[in-house]
């Protein structure tokens, strides 16, 4: 379990980089100041940890506290007000990227707050929040409503299999570092299927008809 | 007090569900798909019990950690999303369930911050939190400024004064059942004199005459 | 250390009731209800200190369990609903009031982690937080995109050298009484000078033009 953290820690580095990238290219559509634009990296890179930490009483959190995550979620605030038109080009490497931040985020914020006896349905919740609730205050403070509610695509629904997946692990003992691991893949590769083939959510007065086209990636709306 | 606390517990599964239908609601008039109704709902019925617990650093919050809350919320999101047309048309027994939600909350949320002694001033203002909070976080995540603030309508005034009304009740030892469910009828009371009688708050350069035309529910505006 | 922070507890509640009106200024001008008005004062004055009490663990937050400073915040709101028209002649002294109610939100705000032993990190991030936090609440409720991120100024720059020479003091056993107002007098003196000299903050794709003109003051945005 030891070498499992030390493992995902390595991993969350970069997956708070790449997800503060989205936060900083809001920011910057917004025409946001350098200022704004490091903060919205740090919201994205790492509000959904803090959420997490603060929900289970894990003060302060590492998004405030961590030097490598902060310094993680600041470099790449500074990247993108810096280099912004070239990372608008690598669109669908962000999306890609993005989807692999989802996957570690939920895996190690669940098991995190497993680790911390949070209980079952409080870990599940958590961890959800960790992957998605970045992007939801990004939303928030450029003020937007989320996109996460109304887009319709498979990105929470991936969180929420793989939060319940690493649930039902730790409660039947088969959680380990090869498991967590299968986790990850699961996740991505359901939120990765769920683009290519266009899956939606349903909504209100709507049909089920995909939207491959414009609305595919989260980073491009 | 067990047993207080035990009723009130009922009592709550039903306030949550109804409060959170009022969350459902305001997502479908967004168009959100049916994981937004969900997500609305659910911080519609627990976001102001997840504030007071945060504030009061009771963690992990019951509105992230109890099944039967969690449940109660998500079904009225389910419920909503199904069944929004015909929620519509019960306008009016939906003002007010909301207006018993509200007073079951006040007293509710006061009296447990009262019991984890966060102190009286506290405990007053996340009483009010507890029975507001929600509506506030639901209009904040649809991109509306929170209704509370501007409506004019007693929603915020029965809920200060119920929370008040507990916290005398506890310091003078008049605190009971009997007397919990009197500040519930109380508040309930009020708030549905102020919209039967047209009630308003002052606001800046307007003048007090009542709205109970077109803008006379919470859950219609 | 106990004068300092007894010292700094009075100057807190006018720091509180100055920061408030700002609040409650802009409540005025979405013309919110009285109930609204002194929500977004309460909000305004004692949110950033909410925020860092929340991320530090310290429960329940002076914001919601100090009589002295929530009465501050109220009578603010409540002076500014009656005196509104007076208030907005007054411009110029507010931006000034608000100037110096930062640096000592800061410098408090900083130093009540580094005692709380939030480590050096969090305490900086908690300390700016505490100054800047509360106008960002105030944005995000009247559904305005925090001034802050896209205005350019000179706003968090000083409140971050503010709080990181509070913690390099703290580590270095400088922390005294005189330093600390030597570092409130900074941040303000900071602030100041580039509010009179239009320095700013670079944004994409502009220039660095100075904009003392018409938007030189949060107050007044």
């Amino acid at each position: 379990m030891e070498n499992l953290v030390a493992g995902v820690n390595v991993l969350e580095v970069v997956a708070v980089f790449v997800s503060a990238v989205s936060g900083g290219l809001a920011a910057v559509r917004k025409r946001f100041d350098l200022f704004g634009v490091l903060v919205l990296a740090w919201v994205c890179g790492l509000g959904g940890g803090i959420l997490r930490d603060v929900l289970i009483g894990d003060t302060p959190p590492v998004g405030i506290s961590s030097w490598k995550l902060v310094v993680a979620a600041l470099a790449a605030g500074l990247a993108t007000f810096v280099l912004h038109p070239g990372l608008t080009r690598l669109r669908r490497s962000v999306i890609v990227l993005d989807a692999a931040a989802l996957s570690l985020f939920v895996v190690q914020g669940t098991s995190k707050a497993l680790d911390l006896d949070a209980g079952l349905l409080a870990s599940l919740v958590v961890g959800v929040l960790t992957g998605v609730g970045g992007g939801v205050l990004r939303d928030m403070l450029v003020g937007e409503v989320p996109l996460i509610f109304a887009d319709r695509q498979l990105y929470a629904v991936p969180a929420i299999l793989g939060a319940a997946t690493v649930v039902v692990l730790w409660e039947t003992g088969w959680w380990t570092w090869w498991s967590a691991l299968c986790v990850v893949v699961l996740v991505l590769g359901f939120r990765l299927l769920s683009l290519a083939l266009g899956w939606v959510v349903p909504h209100v007065g709507g049909g089920w008809t995909g939207r491959w086209g414009r609305e595919s990636g989260k980073m491009d709306a």
